[in-house]
């Protein structure tokens, strides 16, 4: 183990007063407006009671001010090259979802419903430049594809805010609209995230940072769960639950299935933990929303988790129900967000 | 926190012992073929002296024998529609990487290079039904793109291990060729990983089972890492080294950097960090090494990662070396894992 590191761990407020914050804090004294509402509320003592815009998009980090360019690597986009507030400064809505050739279907779903459909169908992907990541736009809506895995959306989510606040946006909400495996609900039910919980059911994010482990709140914006649920009202068309969502690490042991290349319990065991996931308010688990919430709420932005369930795992392991059967499960999301998004715009 | 979960860490011997494994052990006695050297080991108490085919790819995994059809969701494969054994069969070398398009060149690298290069170039993607993963098969060698991050690459390799199991190939070599942020290496220098260590230095992984963590071993094969390292000095055209790699969960803050959306630490303390990794023998950093050394041990496949690194953390964190710089650094892994496989098949 490194000299000074060890296995405690803190909250970010615990952390924070355990730096040698002494040149750090002139860097926030310096840019105080640079500070969202959650950061500033966190550092509140060391700062004078400046007024923030709270609508902007903030950033947690007073380095990146000293930087003559920022290369966001995995967008292959950076500020020397691209001309952030033209290209994105009218965006309003983010949807992220970890295919992309799912996120580039929605783009062309978003268009259609909100009367701004291209004549040829084709929505150019930003991203070209690489394969990491693909990112589609048409008006105030910006649909971005994250992979599958904490990491993978982590890597994202740190580009995505930054091209957010380089390009100066106001009044932002994101939105994942994802697939997951659910527990004790109807295949093809929609959940709407209430808290993000831990494989051991904790509304909490382990965030290592210099080999010291963070934990970081995962609560969601509930204002925007209830729109969403009273959007699934109004569309009528499917199963749609507000409930916690468990995100973890591993799909395979991870989720207790038994069909993965390694597995070292029984099905009891399985389903032991399944029925306590579900008695502790889980309905569905999958892998990326914990981290989404914990960056949602250190950035200042308004943030839901939309996921449909593939099947009952409290039933089994496999997806096995037919490709049009889980294409049509996977367009849920999509048509509840896209249904959200047209209402915000007074276009319902 | 969920009744009977806590947060004592336990080695797999440790937590197997504690698993109730009455009913577990019958699966093992009767299918006790499918056990890996290692599970077979690890489990040798309850064994019967069977001896074990041990170049076989073998699963830890009792209950699958049990499965009718098996579908490998996340590759759009499955063995009640594909036929693996013809398919697969004849593989001997399983290369991965992030980038799928970084996985279709190599394929076409690899083609020339064994003098099985196809007329028209053409590589088809072998699971064009999915875009989560992307897989070329040329003669021996397999190609797969694995995304990034830990939980990524891991649902990538329980597919992988299954589909080599499924098609009864032997004598498995698989190695990850991607890309990395050094320490203390002039950038497009190449690493092969002695062993993956955590973001404290330790040689070990956590995965979480059923709300409880097991910690396993990311020990690398030393045999092929001393063979990497000598096809190296064969090809003799960039710097090759042999040291530590550290596998994060995160890109900005879990390594370090200074330029993500978040960031509560100062320079100081970041290279103070990144020091003391290098002390205690890490030369890079990247994102899947370690889930990927400790599946292949508890698979009983011989692993090898080799690593470019695309820039020295210890002079910045920003990745703005020119496309045509990074896309010949990224051509390295490449260049040495195509002479090593050209060399094991005597046609160097």
């Amino acid at each position: 183990m490194a000299p000074g590191v060890s296995n405690e761990k803190k909250t970010d407020d615990e952390q924070s007063s355990k730096f040698p914050f002494a040149s750090f804090l002139s860097y926030f004294r310096s840019s105080v407006l640079l500070l969202p509402v959650s950061c500033h509320r966190r550092f509140s003592s060391w700062l004078d009671d400046t007024e923030l815009p709270e609508n902007f998009i903030h950033l947690c980090n007073p380095h990146l001010e000293k930087m003559k360019e920022d290369i966001l690597y995995h967008f292959a986009l950076g500020t020397g090259t691209h001309d952030f507030p033209a290209l994105f400064g009218d965006v309003k809505f983010v949807c992220v979802g970890g295919s992309p050739s799912r996120m580039k279907s929605f783009i062309a779903y978003i268009a259609e419903e909100l009367g701004l459909a291209s004549p040829g169908g084709d929505y150019p992907n930003i991203c070209a430049g690489t394969d990491r990541y693909a990112m589609y736009k048409v008006g105030p809506v910006l649909s971005v594809s994250h992979g599958m895995g904490i990491p993978s959306i982590s890597i994202m989510l740190h580009e995505l805010i930054k091209l957010l606040h380089h390009a100066k946006c106001s009044n932002i909400t994101i939105i994942r609209i994802g697939t997951s495996g659910g527990i004790g609900l109807e295949p093809g039910s929609v959940v709407i995230t209430r808290q993000s919980v831990d494989a051991t059911f904790k509304p909490q994010f382990e965030q290592v940072i210099l080999g010291k482990t963070v934990i970081r709140s995962t609560n969601l914006d509930e204002q925007l769960a209830r729109e969403l649920m009273q959007c699934s009202k109004e569309i009528n068309q499917f199963n749609t639950v507000i409930g916690n969502t468990m995100c973890t690490l591993d799909f395979y042991e991870g989720q207790g299935r038994l069909d993965g290349a390694i597995c070292l319990y029984n099905e009891e065991e399985k389903l032991q933990y399944l029925k306590e996931a579900y008695d502790s308010g889980v309905r569905n688990i999958e892998m990326e929303s914990s981290v989404f919430a914990a960056m949602c709420n250190l950035s200042g932005v308004k943030g839901a988790v939309v996921c449909v369930t593939l099947l009952n795992r409290l039933e089994g392991d496999q997806i096995s129900s037919s490709h049009d059967v889980l294409v049509e499960y996977q367009q849920r999301p999509q048509k509840l967000v896209g249904y959200f998004i047209k209402k915000s715009l007074g276009k319902v």
